[in-house]
């Protein structure tokens, strides 16, 4: 297929990779360039603008870290509306809110093009090996017309719905699912340590016990207080904790830990954990339970 | 060995059944006759009391309700502690709390009897399969005389450190891991249910996500409201909230979703959701969405 | 002095009187004239557009429901900056964001016109008596010149600082402190009543407790489950709970219990609360103990 | 009447002497004598042990501080329970839990005896005043029997129902209101400060609002950081906590504020702030918000 791709992070260029390794023809915008050169030696047109990118696509993809950015790609001047032509696709993988989602589809429907919002679950080791699970909504036909994105970049694709924005809310659900833990492990971790008991002890019974490869790893971060290098910043965990909050809020559903988290990653926020892992808003139970900031021993 | 076997619950018939097995000498004792003749047919031999059938053992291994019965079946007059011989060792499966387990302790010590606290993590499938996982904790030496106990009902045994009490802040940690998973389920599945998402998809995305059979089997019994017959009794899940709480209070750890869970159980209890499985937590999150109680789509 | 009064609603209407009765010129506007012809009798001048209200005025004040009305009034076409002559003051008593507030003093800065936030505390009664709370925040200078406007309507002035927004933060976490109290009451009375004491006893100990009519007032209604006709509609509760949260949430306040609000407030509204008094959201407490919706005994 | 007390602790003392006051009789018993002494020369006869206290005496009144020490001083071998003449009446003014307070019912009811609850609202200068609140519950003719003891220590006496634990169930509650203003106290003057508002801003605008003398005087003392020395020493409020949440419990009632108090008042002790004020419980908040522990500015 003929692709836009749009947002070069870590997430975004792994994403653009394997969608050139599948064998269709991306062409690349990011806002510093630095990013996108790496992708034009993998075979990546480079443009100047996200409009420029899009003229002549069937579909763009964008992967942006937030409503903020996600807007003004899509809806700037030189956004992603103002190239992509009458009966394109855009798909948005960015974790945005359920208002934005709507925001975008409205304003594409408005220009004759189309939108599905494409969420996607995994780390950037993931993204890199195209194991990424993929939440999409939209229309069905739409979906099935953009199988050959979401397979060159997933494992999996589940469909949530015919709206949008209901992609987006599943993916904010899930996040949630993932701060709660953290959350209780960062909980469990300072009773078993006031306790006198070693973390690793914990872990070992919750590895057994889950079976997860996500408690397996977080857990283990937690255990040994290695919240840097960040391989999700805290200050987008928090992002995404108000983006479940405010999909919840929307439909009429109370999600009380789904608060507690809100108030637990603003006390990280508020001592300087923004650029930390979002594993670390463990530190926040320890140190209500009088714990040294340092390490566990 | 010879051993005697106290409690036969789904859970202490299944490990008195696989100690018989691994070619021990076990003497049982139940309350009520009905669940000892059984095991009789498998080479158990019948004692009327506690304290019978204690008579004589190199170690005794309780598996009971709460720390009432715990309490009254080690320390009564024809309890554990009358009927085992000096240097001895008690055994303790029992999910009771950290006070009740020191109770346990200094009791057979003042004795020269032993203890050991030794609670498992597993169902009764697992249980049956000889698959529990072990959290031991008090004198090593102990422990390492009890390893044939343990290998013999457990895939592996964890070692907690060298205060009975510490196994039982494990055990309790952990089902409040548990408790926290199924609540964050019940939280997410009422707003995934408002948005008009079918819980399946969520369910999907979070299998995808943590892997986990755990979160698998929970995750589907809540999508599809399959609360009876109970795997594992909502009122025993609310008493090991209480359990992870007073842990924690006692070595002044703060833990808010353990409090918040506290609050979901309690509202369950009231609506009379007692003997159903402990998942069925995730009807208050539900109702306070005002959803209704039947079953979603 | 010459002023303009934008928002008739039950608080404005009587605020705009009392302008008037202290002496002062008062021009007025709302959406809906009906309002608007019963001040005429008291000797408002009627404009018909809040730009016509404004023009000639040395200041308008305006009391209007939320950040989107407030918003709109100001900064519309036909709105207050469009008509306020340069030099003259927005008085904003509106309970809005601290982001609105900023955003409508940037827009009137831009203008040459000057801004300043002065939310009120009290109900109806109270500013018909002309004995609200004023709570002014801007610059010194300015808030003196309006000395005349907050004595007219209040019957005490308090200034929170020199930036408009941190009026709105005070006025924000003091309904905070109200909403709080409001749950608790319900979280108690739940209590009480399941233990078959009646309500009243309980009311009788919290009025000789706290001495405080804002107590004696709330407890009552809630313990007779007297929640019509609203004086606080329990929609508007939840929007104050919000800006509480968002204001916190800006300066890296966690506020636990605002969180917990919210969440209240979120289940009232999904059971079909939101024209009720506030003081309803005692329901949810009730609701959740298993408690019948209808009137305590 | 004749009387005995129990516990002459700073509320205690004043209230005996407020019945030595009124003209009865006081025989008087504390742990150590040094209080006693005090009370002597007041008019008050000392005892050497609480039964001694209570022999002869139409009702014996008790003020200690917990369920141990309540406990113990009611059903010891020298205890209220061994002394009281049969047909006389045990009124217990401690703030104990319901399970306890039951207890003690079924004790004396077992030796003839009577039994009433009978807790009070009010700090020591209250008690200084005879102007406590008393909560009494238990046998009608038993609490009219006892109306001149009620009239001495107290300026109003509010019966709760005629199960003497009701009335600790009514103490309980009253504790957690309080409690709970603390903590939204707490909340509000962190976001407040964070606002740079200086906390006498927004203590003028609750004194206004809620017009409490508990209010002003706590949000003063909160606003100026000044917790010692403590009125109420929080590791006491923390009991109180938990005696609600028992209470609460006990009747199958969510109370989700109270689980959030113990979770604050945990992380106050696990901070070293046992003996100071309970009001220091806003510390946590503002600690949590990453404020610096000393007063605010």
């Amino acid at each position: 297929m003929q692709l836009a791709f749009l947002g070069l992070g870590n997430m975004g260029s792994a994403m653009a990779r394997n969608l050139l390794r599948a064998g269709h023809h991306v062409t690349v915008y990011n806002r510093s360039l630095h990013k996108a050169e790496a992708l034009r030696e993998q075979g990546a047109r480079l443009a100047a603008s996200a409009a420029e990118a899009c003229r002549g696509a069937e579909a763009a993809v964008s992967m942006l870290a937030d409503d903020h950015a996600a807007s003004a790609t899509a809806l700037g001047d030189d956004g992603i509306a103002a190239g992509l032509p009458a009966g394109a696709i855009h798909i948005s993988s960015s974790s945005i809110s359920t208002a934005c989602s709507r925001e975008l589809a409205a304003a594409h429907r408005a220009k004759g093009q189309h939108y599905l919002a494409a969420p996607v679950f995994g780390r950037p080791d993931a993204a890199e090996a195209a194991k990424l699970l993929v939440v999409a909504a939209g229309a069905p036909e739409l979906i099935e017309r953009c199988r050959p994105v979401f397979e060159a970049i997933g494992r999996q694709t589940i469909v949530a719905g015919d709206q949008p924005w209901q992609a987006n809310t599943v993916k904010a659900c899930g996040n949630f699912m993932l701060a709660s833990m953290l959350e209780t492990f960062g909980e469990a971790y300072a009773t078993v340590r006031k306790a006198g008991i070693p973390p690793q002890v914990f872990l070992d019974a919750m590895s057994a016990t889950f079976g997860s490869p996500v408690y397996d790893g977080y857990g283990r971060a937690i255990a040994e207080g290695k919240f840097e290098p960040a391989g999700f910043a805290l200050k987008l965990g928090a992002k995404d904790v108000r983006l479940a909050l405010a999909a919840a809020e929307e439909c009429g559903s109370p999600m009380p830990i789904a608060s507690l988290l809100r108030d637990q990653f603003l006390s990280a926020l508020a001592h300087g954990q923004g650029d930390m892992d979002w594993s670390s808003v463990a530190l926040v139970a320890a140190r209500a339970a009088g714990l040294p900031d340092s390490k566990p021993a």
